[in-house]
């Protein structure tokens, strides 16, 4: 049976890149700024997501994070943080967290260190976490990166955890940048109310087309305002023309290391250099990169509204 | 200047594999007990490598299960746990733990989620944790897997450490499979004292002609007493028909994926099932697997003296 779309999980949510202070500790109140910010502009919150460098922070700071988020306010059924660890127990541990502070959704990733695993490893690692958060107020994104990942999930496995957990399969995550991909699903899994989202606003009017529920991109976190007007404009004869326009900033962004160069822009438009911090084994822009990324965004008349220090 | 050779850390290691109980939790009393046979024949203990599933395994089980050996009187100079994750603040809070518990030294991952980051991200990720655990007494063997992590260590990167951190950066588990890269390393490192262990039995000779320290090996879990004996034997004319002989062991094993094959062959020898589960996303071997190990085993002659459950 298709479950209905939730519509605050869908159109344009942002993987929230994730401030550091000093001694590279995770900043609360800069995230927290930053995330009604991006609310304010019309998108959703995938933090702890690949742009967040999630995967570079302790399951205490992640608890942390998503708790600081919740006593700020900020509307939890607008909120899918990606939950996936290599090991089920910290899966289990930050979904169930993710539960009791009411997040409408969370984005899990495969377990990644082993690779070339078989699918039936895969669904077990899937079950092991829905049966154990035996919750069922549980909707799982599933996140399909296999560049980063280096662990794909294949149409026969969302179909193998759809048939076993269809209240709790809730839709996906397509990083694979491979549009045939995404058609596929669309095609066999969205009927089912299996919504699929964009890795990025590249495929967001053709994931619309087929039925899907909008995209989670890393540009998100400093185009929102425009990519969220295309998500409602994909129909009208305006949406080519904005589509160039999302296309040429996303270069300006994909010239460099993504995440760097996402962080690098916040710290330059809200006139705030601690958000260009990292963590290793990332490396903020040198001067040269961020010379060529101002250049780059200039050129374009790209603007952060609103946003401040 | 070079440092000198921990004899206790050369030879031969095994990545002990572990065991798990009723609900995939982790056994600690079967694994001192398995660590107590290892040790008896010859080898010491890589607790939380590759093959032990170390990534599947939260911070807090792993720190219970490195207490548990200490508590079960295990000689930690014998000891070299995995440490690395993908997060620093957890590589620090588990190699503090190796130290506290006197363990001689530590296998370090890189962080293994981002993909393609800059040696310069690499160089700062050790930094990060030499400076924080800040204790004279850490003695660092890098791990080099790409097959698996995807996060090579280039030999630039080697340099860069042994030069800033000379007494703790100790040596490196090189599982590239690519001899040419282990060459490289004992011919550039090995004589500033930085201790070069092959991957495998496969490469023990060679290695230790090139002065290197041994091998840490998945087969060690299984065949210990042989492959140390080879770590002795390597200059005898005997060594080639025992190097043969290893090696038919090991591709036994490597017709199969090998951490469920080597829980399969201890449940198998010492008439011990529960040896046999593991936590997805592997998958233990199935009935057919199973006999395919037993007949290419026993075609062998192959036996686990004194293993019991």
């Amino acid at each position: 049976m298709a479950q209905a779309r939730n519509a605050r999980l869908a159109g344009v949510l942002c993987p929230v890149v994730t401030p550091f202070g000093a001694d590279l500790r995770p900043d609360a109140a800069r995230l927290v700024r930053h995330c009604r910010w991006l609310l304010g502009q019309g998108v959703g919150l995938a933090v702890f997501g690949t742009n967040s460098e999630a995967n570079s922070l302790s399951i205490g700071e992640k608890i942390g994070l998503l708790e600081a988020l919740v006593e700020a306010g900020l509307p939890t059924e607008r909120m899918m943080p990606g939950t996936g660890c290599c090991a089920f127990p910290d899966t289990v541990e930050i979904t169930r967290t993710a539960l009791r502070l009411g997040c409408a959704g969370v984005l899990m990733l495969p377990p990644f260190y082993y690779k070339n695993v078989p699918d039936e490893g895969l669904f077990r690692s899937y079950a092991e976490v829905i049966d154990r958060v035996g919750d069922a107020r549980l909707k799982i994104y599933l996140y399909h990166i296999p560049p980063v990942s280096q662990t794909p999930i294949s149409l026969p496995l969302i179909e193998r955890l759809l048939d076993a957990y269809p209240g709790t399969i809730a839709g996906i995550k397509d990083s694979s940048g491979q549009w045939s991909n995404t058609q596929a699903m669309l095609e066999r899994f969205q009927p089912r109310g299996f919504d699929v989202l964009a890795g990025s606003e590249t495929f967001l009017p053709a994931t619309l087309r087929g039925g899907g529920a909008g995209c989670i991109t890393a540009t998100g976190n400093v185009n929102p305002a425009a990519i969220a007007r295309l998500a409602r404009d994909w129909r009208l004869a305006d949406a080519e023309r904005q589509q160039a326009l999302l296309d040429a900033v996303r270069a300006a962004f994909q010239q460099l290391p993504m995440i760097p160069a996402l962080k690098a822009a916040i710290a330059h438009f809200a006139s705030d250099p601690a958000w260009a911090s990292v963590r290793p084994p990332l490396v903020a822009l040198d001067d040269a990169g961020q010379r060529m990324l101002v250049q780059a965004l200039e050129s374009l008349d790209f603007d952060m509204p609103g946003i401040a220090s």
